[in-house]
């Protein structure tokens, strides 16, 4: 299957939102997106996001500085806007196309009202106040059906899930560290 | 029903992290929790959080300045300490009793080796870096098995899903206001 899955995040202003756009684009990578576009130019923003993607594997990519309206304009297969005030998840999800290519737009504090018309479903996940990264990881598990959130990147850096410590097995050393350091 | 869910939040640093514990404690609300509890005293973050409680409706409360170690002693149900390290979300959560209290735990960057001994469990939304507040989002829709997110808290303020604007009910003013404004 050639399907792609885009996160589009509008409105990233590089002082204010770094580290919150760095959650959404770690979470659109570690939920099954394949890439996440930002609209505004951030270089920093890029290395923190390359190096996790070549430390913990996958093919996941980020450009900044993409020119939203136009992204949006040229995109072929669904546009799926998160908004607490769109259709409910729970009665969009169903009639959204998995076999499409998807788009998610997450927006900072204020989406221009245009993003509502060019997106071809807004979606509420939960009508309440909250968070995009909460919003597009809930999408993105429902989406899926829970299937993305436990799968191998075949990185460099795996860890081993462990209940009372820290298992990260570095190929790259071919050796195992085990709870290396605290915290 | 009186069990409650509290998640606690750990190295919340006013200035760097306020951004981020604000969507972790509008996630907490959002998706079912009773109350966020901070380690580090935050008069702006509780005002904020208090301010969507009050307009959104709901019993959510926030305490800042929390001393974690005692509340984490003191604590009578499982405490879930959320890590990447941790046991996998699909075996653990069948596992995790609903009838009893539960305190969730989120860490900002680096978290004590004690808290993984605290803690009851250490579970992982996923082994790979993404997003204390993507985790929690997760642990909790699937915790409640997908049935908080769309239930209604009774505020002031309620958002009526629809596909193309918004649709904000003010009970305060007794009318109904109809994409008041762009964005």
């Amino acid at each position: 299957m050639t399907r792609m899955i885009v996160v589009l995040r509008l409105g990233h202003r590089p002082n204010r939102d770094q580290r919150v756009t760095t959650h959404v684009a770690l979470t659109a990578r570690a939920l099954g997106a394949d890439a996440v576009w930002v609209s505004t130019e951030d270089r920093a923003l890029e290395k923190t996001v390359e190096s996790v993607v070549r430390r913990f594997g996958g093919r996941f990519t980020i450009r900044t500085g993409v020119d939203w309206r136009k992204a949006i304009r040229a995109w072929k297969g669904e546009v799926v806007h998160l908004t607490m005030y769109g259709e409910s998840l729970s009665k969009a999800l169903p009639t959204i196309k998995t076999t499409k290519n998807l788009m998610i737009i997450v927006g900072a504090e204020k989406v221009p009202r245009e993003v509502y018309d060019l997106a071809t479903r807004n979606v509420s996940v939960g009508s309440q106040p909250h968070s995009e990264v909460a919003a597009l990881a809930i999408f993105l598990d429902r989406y899926y059906g829970g299937k993305t959130l436990e799968r191998g990147f075949g990185g460099r850096l795996r860890i081993v899930p462990n209940p009372r410590g820290k298992t990260v097995i570095d190929r790259g050393k071919g050796k195992e560290r085990k709870a290396p350091k605290q915290g």
